[in-house]
């Protein structure tokens, strides 16, 4: 009898050695190689799941998105507005390891897709990681104003593109020079912005 | 006699070629090989320059900062406080072709700082420009603090990195999505976001 591989089990193996490699050792410590060292299988095996360089950064960027979403479908925010707001944008904040990993996976990914001159599908797939992060801060901005609580007048398609700039702006600034732009003065930042918008 | 070499001069020729590989062909195509090639000459004399990937990046990022210092001070912008601020900041956002070439460096500049662990020299060439982009921000708040134009209370320090941000922000966006971050819309968000600055 054939032996029956459980494909999705087998997957999210994969996906925490992935995880623990780049935790570990940083989103460019990651191949085929160390990750299949990490989890124990064959190189053969882990191709089955990304055959190159192109396929782990999606598999990464697919883990990164599940991860977020499933942070985010899980809030259930309380306090003022401002807060519950603020508290939605830290989970795409790099304020822990875990969310740094996870955009240092995300700066990696952009910049694959941006080397790959053929690479239609990565650079699909930044786009819809893109749109997702464009589409989160809109809706935010969004709940707040049939709530009344934004700022009259404001442009909330133009302001959810600031706030996105502003995100992966702070986010990149928190990697170049993590001793000035700490969590806190992320936390800072991100509050005195969405404060502005409030009526 | 021995032959005279005028450093300065052929530094300059050097520089241009590696502009011109990396407008026609990315930041990602240069390499001592191309630029060798495009300058005409051998790679071991490209090599007193830049002997690695290291210094090639170092080489254009200070070609870089060269390039927008000129143009920041070859300024004599005329108009409204807001108009001039925003004519400074247009200077570092990827407006057309020339100014994407420079912040593609910049981006490969930062990655390549960040993927070596031991070149603590990128690191720091990474702080300054990094830290003389800041100040910018700052110098151009403080001006239009002493001339009273700016909103009351404000906190300039702040202000300036949340500037800062959003300038990187919006230009990574503009590579991640130069079909929906267009120029027009840079400046858009930019004029938009300075005006809420003002008194």
């Amino acid at each position: 009898m054939p032996k029956i591989v459980d494909h999705a089990a087998r997957r999210e193996e994969i996906a925490e050695a992935l995880w623990r490699v780049v935790r570990r050792d940083g989103i460019r410590a990651a191949s085929v190689r160390t990750i299949a060292a990490e989890a124990g299988w064959s190189a053969g095996a882990v191709r089955y799941y990304f055959p190159d360089q192109d396929g782990l950064l999606g598999f990464a960027m697919d883990l990164v998105t599940r991860r977020v979403s499933a942070r985010i479908d899980a809030l259930e925010p309380k306090g003022t507005a401002t807060a519950i707001v603020l508290r939605y944008l830290e989970e795409v904040l790099p304020l822990d390891a875990e969310r740094r990993a996870e955009f240092d996976i995300w700066m990696a990914f952009m910049a694959q897709a941006q080397a790959e001159t053929g690479a239609a599908s990565l650079r699909e797939h930044v786009d819809t990681v893109h749109n997702d992060l464009r589409t989160l801060c809109e809706r935010l901005l969004l709940s707040l104003a049939e709530e009344g609580l934004l700022k009259a007048g404001l442009d909330v398609r133009r302001e959810a593109e600031r706030l996105h700039a502003l995100l992966d702006g702070l986010a990149l600034h928190a990697t170049i020079q993590p001793e000035r732009t700490t969590p806190a003065r992320l936390r800072q930042l991100m509050r005195a912005h969405v404060e502005t918008l409030m009526a």
